[in-house]
């Protein structure tokens, strides 16, 4: 048998389905599963999507434009003008999913052994994206005590080699919630100016803030357009996860045709999802807001729960729909296990990402969970009672 | 300004694409355009997929399972038996297109400078998802004068270095059109087994062979079940390029639980295209049948005119709906951008694609174009004779 590759070994599974056997074992024994793991919103996508679905009226559903149907691109530049943000169509390269841009920027900025300083935890996607590419990722600490705000700039210092060619963040982030300030921003405009380094920023949950703050797009970082790679997606902004549509955005041109190579080798993004994501940006401003209220009040009740709960504590995240909490047990891995396998309160459990996987550095996390509030605050509810009376019996606390 | 990457420098781009702006120049002085450039099919896509589509009553386009909703990857073990291959829904992933099985496949089974054999001419992008990997192209000659029919294997045997993990072939061919036969590709799983590689088939044109000629799928070839990685994609089949809709298929365990790891990275593909996908199967074998009877006709059409050329040269191709022909010229990058730029008839201009791009040789195809016959046979008889007219004038005619 041929062997498989070094890369496909080296690359860790998701943090977020390893565990999911153990959740379909609990629902055969007819326990209720709370899904706290994964960010998939329960929040209907706007019905004006699903209505010029309904009504697609094409004969051939035909390749469209590697870049992204053009129509959709100038839609896009209309949305971005909402938010503060000054694109063309040229400057946008429509992905399938935020995914296909993250490996995009990577592999038309950067080359096999090259690395990418990431404050962790971070996306634990973004693994597999730099296996794939070769890319070494140099993880720099942040930490729950102050909320996972921007680590130093000495600590990136540190961390920067002659082999380094981007800095990447996730902001408002995933895992953490933590929103970074214009003022943190201006810190990595810096050091990214400095050392000649790209600047890659996922902020596909823009929208996601609360608390009467700000998000500043790095796209408004002054100095750095030619070092900045904003990287998007649809999927959280209007419930869509499925439709798979994305989109890299960067005023350097050579990055832009660059990854057009690779974007024309794929041919193009789908077309069902651009249909859908065109008509996205006429969703009623009614629709965000709502949206974000509920997430707003299901973080409140998330945080809240824990940090009533004793020896937890879990920052207020200023954006996203996330929190980290650090909860008194031994192994995280080992304790959402448990809940799947052995635990359940009134026949009801709760599934949470381990935060190991969100950090590369190893042994870190182990105290730490991820949950994304992705439920409704009824549900949320009991699964913070789930939460609470497991760690009440959970044979590893400490 | 950060430099970008050297393997961004590296990729060619698409051969396809590249003399679309002279195509857009020729619109604009009024002049049609035949688009004989690109495999993008005029066949309307099954009513009853888009009808499907219509009646799409989600409330929240979700991930779908990274593999491939479970149901669809059920309904392709249906499909793959009407075509005699026994799979099951664990030795299939569903993909992004044809593309990103490709990738997969790669990424799965190659490391950053391992070597992949291919016979050229070969389909293009190959070369974008190569060099995103990091592997090498090690192309080795078919030729126009036996219809592009596999190397012999001693051509492979030199090929074959320490680096060499896998072959790949695209059957029937793409741009040849050639069709292996089971007796080519038996020689192909004998030098595989002696070498204990992966052979990578790509089959999305399973269905479009003529002549009363029969497909076999390397999935059928005994003793390399653990070699063997199937690509392949409902683009071309349904008419329904747009879809972004393929499947990778391994009895190879280990490539497959490894593979996951990667589609687990990119979360899921496309739902909406899934759904299509699923419904396509049901698609009535009238439908097929008369595609491939529509395509007979064109390639007949496309075929007897070169061959009446003087000076050309076309070979019969089994399948597909690609040929390549020789052309009395200097050069087909500078000839097929003279039929766009300078040349027109009554009105009138045909796009081809230079047969240089699916070539990784230097030097090959520079009398050679590809032609994609996916106009109506009408439209096929304009383009052919704009081609005999263009010829008899072209300033670099040899």
């Amino acid at each position: 048998m041929p062997t498989i590759s070094q890369r496909g070994k080296a690359c860790p599974p998701s943090p977020i389905r390893k565990l999911v056997p153990f959740s379909d074992e609990a629902k055969k024994r007819g326990i209720k599963v709370y899904h706290l793991n994964i960010g998939q919103p329960d929040i209907p996508t706007p019905e004006n999507v699903m209505e010029k679905i309904r009504n697609c009226d094409l004969k051939v559903v035909e390749y469209s434009h590697s870049a992204g149907i053009l129509s959709y691109r100038k839609k896009l530049v209309e949305y971005y003008k909402t938010v503060g943000v000054e694109v063309t169509p040229e400057e946008m390269i429509v992905t399938t999913g935020g995914s296909e841009g993250i490996l995009f920027a990577m592999i038309s900025c950067m080359d096999p052994g090259d690395e990418i300083i990431i404050p962790e935890p971070f996306y634990a996607n973004y693994n597999g994206f730099a296996v794939s590419a070769g890319v070494t990722v140099k993880p720099i600490e942040s930490f729950i005590d102050n909320g996972f705000a921007l680590p130093p700039i000495s600590a990136f210092e540190e961390a920067i080699t002659p082999k380094t060619k981007a800095i990447m963040i996730c902001n408002p982030n995933n895992p953490t919630g933590y929103l970074y300030s214009r003022k943190e921003l201006e810190l990595l405009r810096d050091i990214v100016q400095k050392h000649n380094l790209y600047l890659f920023s996922d902020e596909v949950y823009r929208e996601f803030v609360y608390d009467g703050a700000e998000h500043f797009s790095v796209m408004n970082l002054s100095g750095i357009d030619q070092n900045v790679v904003l990287l998007d997606s649809i999927s959280k902004r209007y419930s869509a996860c499925g439709v798979r549509i994305g989109v890299m955005i960067s005023r350097n041109k050579e990055v832009m045709s660059t990854a057009m190579k690779f974007a024309q080798a794929r041919l193009s993004p789908p077309t069902f999802g651009q249909i859908a994501g065109e008509e996205a940006v006429n969703t009623p401003n009614s629709y965000i807001k709502g949206v974000i209220e509920e997430y707003l009040e299901r973080r409140n009740v998330v945080v809240t729960a824990i940090n009533q709960m004793q020896g937890c504590f879990c920052p207020n995240p200023g954006g996203a729909f996330y929190a980290v909490a650090r909860l008194p047990i031994d192994d995280s891995d080992r304790f959402c296990q448990w809940l799947l396998e052995e635990f359940s309160y009134e026949g009801q459990t709760v599934m949470l990402a381990p935060a190991t996987g969100f950090y590369a550095t190893k042994g870190r996390g182990t105290n730490e969970v991820r949950i994304s509030y992705v439920l409704k605050t009824s549900d949320l509810k009991s699964a913070m009672k789930c939460l609470e009376e497991g760690l009440k019996v959970y044979p590893g606390r400490k």
